[in-house]
């Protein structure tokens, strides 16, 4: 996993290097209480207004408190409250309010040795986030990674994506953060070969899911109008990631590199009182699909 | 109470609108559990990017939950779970960078009937929250705090100043979200009588400790550079409310109106992946009382 989680830093920065006809800035971190990580932060490109994917490998001891929240485990002794954890973790925000941001994240998780069952887990998944509906980027993405379950026993497309619609609830807005896509944790089920399997073919799927997009979006002529609902929007992001986000608020709270868990934040927000959309516009379609996710796939 | 904070409420938005050369938007809310409100938002104002006022007057039953974590009258019996409570809340973000963000808010809490000790209580305070320090500023706003405290028995500058740092703190970023204030929680010594004149005492210098200040920053000259170190810092007032003030959590997760509670949010923010302020600027020198509070009466 540690390896994987490099390789696909790498290959997701090239191709976003590539189109943004920019490159990266890399800083590589480590974490007092073990390990650490290397972000890398895309900020004056063509295409992207803020674009950043971090991996992280770290490693300490988790106190009797956190364990027993974290869940697996939970009868193993003394020693097994060393832990190991490592990921990817990327946010894209495009500049074209007609080209989705787009969020992934894969990890692994382990207790002790992680020899015992229960004692290890991925978790992951992916979400597509415009603005504006284009209902074939939504079929789109959820296709990729539908396709990407069907192949493996141990994923199940339509849990996850229930389970993505259900984690992304900006539940005082009454909103969905975008139009969903997979979630997933806790993934212990066979083999640890057969969830390596799924998760690291879902992380490898995840250019073909987004790229297509955000090649037929990323010139489309707009209004300054557009932007500010995009900016909008933006503010809604803003508020799903520091209210509820789980990994978000981990981090704030347990001595997290603060810009590295932040860089999933746009670069600019807007928040305006009482915001209202016009009846049958093209913004009333986007919160109609956030208000009442669709199955994209059946719909 | 009720009375002064509608009172309250009509001559600060008469000051700003007099200030902005503009008017407000006015809505009535209702609760469906008891009660309701007024909130009064300007938007399209000369000096203020937006600024929001809200007083609530609202009642009801607590669940044995929130009323054991609310504190006061934790022997009363049965019916005592009815509360009442009533407040004032703005918080207004002028345009100009050298014209500081202000907050205040002044709050009653009643429980049961509200005659025996403890089962009442008043809260309130007002911060400053530059993002270009001037000294003076800042010791005007503590002076007039301080004037106020010193005339009641039942307060304490010291003690409300101290506070006030404490509560304002963006734990994960090591710093304070402005110069501070005065902030005060759980007020019920003595009379109720001595505490309303204090708190009311405090809310009608308001506009004498703030409005000296934006009159006097409003029409000084910005560069583009300073305009974007105000977004940036409007970002973290954004991780302050979201992430840690209380009022917004329990809004957010008791039903609430949304816009009014989302209404102390600055119109725009920024985040900046790593940014940066140089040695010895003027961005730095707030950075610097941010991260270690002043004594601004003693300093």
């Amino acid at each position: 996993m540690v390896d994987m989680v490099h390789q696909l830093q790498d290959t997701i920065c090239d191709a976003i290097a590539s189109l943004d006809e920019s490159t990266y800035r890399e800083d590589e971190w480590t974490r007092e209480e073990g390990g650490g990580g290397r972000s890398r932060v895309f900020s004056e490109g063509k295409v992207f207004e803020k674009a950043g994917v971090n991996v992280s490998v770290v490693h300490g001891t988790l106190s009797p408190e956190a364990a027993a929240k974290m869940g697996g485990g939970h009868d193993l002794e003394g020693e097994d409250l060393d832990f190991f954890a490592t990921g990817i973790s990327l946010v894209l925000h495009p500049h074209n309010p007609m080209a989705p941001t787009v969020h992934a994240n894969y990890r692994y998780f382990e207790r002790g040795e992680g020899l015992v069952e229960g004692s290890w887990w991925f978790g992951g998944g992916a979400d597509l986030t415009p603005s504006y509906l284009f209902e074939d980027d939504a079929k789109h993405f959820h296709q990729v990674h539908k396709s990407v379950c069907d192949r493996h026993e141990v994923a199940d497309y339509e849990a996850y994506k229930a389970w993505c619609d259900d984690y992304f609830h900006i539940k005082h807005r009454g909103e969905r953060r975008g139009v969903g896509g997979v979630f997933f944790d806790d993934l212990r089920a066979q083999s640890k070969t057969a969830c390596f399997a799924f998760v690291e073919d879902c992380a490898s799927h995840f250019l073909d899911a987004y790229l297509p997009i955000v090649e037929r979006r990323m010139s489309i002529p707009f209004t300054p109008e557009q932007k500010a609902w995009q900016q909008v929007r933006r503010g809604r992001y803003v508020e799903f990631n520091l209210v509820y986000d789980r990994g978000t608020k981990f981090g704030l709270t347990t001595n997290g590199r603060i810009e590295s868990i932040l860089m999933s934040l746009p670069l600019t927000a807007r928040w305006e009182y009482c915001h209202e959309v016009e009846d049958g516009s093209d913004e009333a379609a986007l919160l109609e699909v956030l208000r009442q996710p669709v199955d994209w796939l059946n719909g």
